[in-house]
């Protein structure tokens, strides 16, 4: 499949090809392709072919790509994938491989406008038990619209970034008034995050079949919560500080085209859906895992979630709102049925009510110094996997 | 106290000098200050004098100059006083007079975040009776922090952008289910929006006394709001796309400095804040005109908002979120007690059930073609006038 030395089991095999920024030593910032435990570093590769646009991958971001539309991203997958499997490109790429240990990951891109959606069922029945225990755990609009709302693009960091604790205000039901201090319920969200390249025009919705057009792939997103901050703060205008203070994504965005052939289809809607939100109605079909400090708490899979994707950029565009290159939106926390497929600690640990055991000692939320590190991989119809690498995080103490 | 003529009652005389990005003709865009019916073209200006940094007028945003920093904002702000002020500047800056009525102003600065806050006691007050008539209008946590949540950044527009109307699910409480359709009530918010400058670190707060360090100056905004989809999806999120289909700005960013006399004490906070939000506890004191078809409608006072503009950076970064240059975080709608200072259409005619009459014509919400035209000023303590100028928009049709 390729000439190039792949470790068994590694993520990045030669069907998946996914693109980051990384920088190596004190050199500029640039893009490159990760390969088993390598990387290509692409500008030097594309600047001897004499490639058109060799200096867009010669960028500390992948926007410039991104912005470059379908057609561009196909090509450019093309020829990766003629580099990796063509014995006569040895020569060409062997002297561009770099172990990617040697280097440093950046954010892959400069993130426009981040949403943050709500599509599972499983998460937002879990969510409104916890959150609203006297009223109907899912509210009445939530099967006809993926609920989502707006994060703050300006604090999604890059993998590996130390996540300081939050402080703000919370107050607990017995409290008369709110008090502030560092957040005693800090929690993750497991999510998968769609990378927008191709714009839209203001006034203009994007249809459900014209997904693919605009997005070119996928990260993994850690979705750090503050959840005593978020219970106190959230209505009626929805979360703010309990989630705005980080975002966590992986380093290597995995193209939609990687991942053609590792869909399911989407689980039956019902009630059926407004004409707007019909059509293109399947998911990725990715396998997270959640490590707590190493040991795994938790396997969400992104099969079971209610809506696709593709509706929910169709539904964020539906008022005419227009997307930009590097928008980036995510899934809402995904968790299965079983209880060891929840996607954050305050549904494994049911509100903390139910500590869960992690290298023997009992955990709730996370504790200073606590690491968290998602994992995700597809499998494609010929048994390929297509990984998505990891997004880390470790909890540093408040500023005091 | 000026070489230039000036007309009577400009909103832009010689203690303003408010910036902005214009373009001429085919000229590429770049930045003036206003002064009376003109703009000084100020790229050329600071390259005869020779200026450092000249070249960071030569810009198609505010930005650059903007994360320069509050000691650049006060030099650059002594230097176009004396530019108009000192007759011996004529001969320097005459040739570069633009007439504001030849130009065409562009958004002044590219928005990195967005956030829009809810700090009008009435406001609040007022939206709560309609949204939520069966429960106190005011929740919990109003008169503990500043509510906010975050907008859409890439859908804020210049102010003149005509605005479509938004469609989308909407459902009236006697439907049993949803429909699709352009919004039926279609309105506007007139708010205040703070421009940030400089900066803050991820991790590190911003505290209240530091607002001037970090936010440049101010703008005016119309947060167009689709009330009927706004209702059917805000919970528990929050507001999404009843607002995310655009959001206008005026051209000109006025000084904090040039309102520094034109501020009065904040309305007294009971119950009091916690540590956190004490301190710099004073707004600007603007008035607005709303007008809806040339006709004024009503005049909000900013005097009455009962979170300082200092108080909401600080909450907002409580969390150890950082800010960035080109942050644009708006009031919420600014409504006074009286009916005729109720700066939104669903107060006005609350709830759509008091239409007003508007060039003798009955309405409660946007109708197509209509025209909204927001100004606003600030009296400082020698009197002067200090203006905002406008921020304009009209309504087209839905796309079918």
């Amino acid at each position: 499949m390729t000439w190039i030395d792949l470790p068994d089991g590694t993520p990045f095999g030669p069907d998946n090809l996914p693109l980051g920024v990384f920088r190596l030593g004190d050199e500029e910032p640039r893009i490159g392709a990760a390969i088993g435990d390598h990387l290509i570093d692409l500008a030097p590769v594309a600047s001897a072919q004499m490639l058109d646009g060799s200096q867009l991958f010669n960028q500390p971001t992948l926007n410039a790509f991104l912005a470059l539309g379908r057609p561009a991203w196909k090509a450019t997958r093309e020829w990766l994938i003629d580099l990796v499997r063509n014995e006569n490109n040895r020569d060409a790429v062997e002297p561009h491989l770099v172990p990617r240990s040697a280097v440093t990951m950046l954010l892959p891109f400069e993130v426009a406008d981040y949403v943050d959606f709500y599509a599972s069922e499983v998460h937002a029945t879990n969510l409104g038990r916890l959150f609203r225990p006297d009223s109907e755990p899912l509210l009445p609009n939530w099967k006809h619209l993926p609920v989502g709302y707006h994060g703050r693009a300006g604090t999604v960091v890059a993998s590996g970034t130390d996540i300081v604790r939050p402080s703000g205000q919370r107050k607990p039901p017995t409290a008369d008034t709110p008090t502030y201090g560092p957040s005693q319920r800090l929690d993750i969200e497991v999510e998968l995050g769609f990378v927008v390249g191709t714009p839209s025009k203001l006034g203009t919705p994007v249809s459900v079949d014209a997904f693919e057009d605009h997005v070119y792939g996928v990260v993994l997103v850690n979705d750090w919560s503050a959840r005593d901050l978020q219970a106190w703060e959230y209505v009626p205008l929805g979360p703010f500080l309990g989630k705005s203070f980080a975002t966590s994504i992986s380093p290597w965005v995995v193209s939609l085209e990687a991942l053609k052939d590792a869909t399911v289809p989407l689980p039956r809607q019902d009630p059926p859906v407004l004409p707007y939100l019909q059509g293109d109605l399947k998911n990725p079909d990715i396998t997270f895992e959640v490590h707590w400090n190493g040991q795994l708490v938790s396997t969400p899979p992104y099969s079971e979630m209610y809506w696709s994707p593709a509706q929910m950029l169709a539904h964020l565009s539906v008022n005419g709102a227009s997307v930009r290159t590097g928008d980036l939106y995510a899934s809402g926390t995904v968790s299965g049925n079983a209880k060891d497929q929840r996607g954050s600690f305050i549904e494994l640990s049911w509100g903390g009510r139910e500590p869960i055991t992690v290298n023997g000692e009992e955990r709730t939320f996370l504790q200073d110094g606590d690491e968290v590190t998602i994992t995700g991989w597809a499998t494609a119809s010929g048994g390929a996997r297509i990984g998505l690498g990891e997004v880390t995080g470790r909890i540093a103490p408040a500023v005091s």
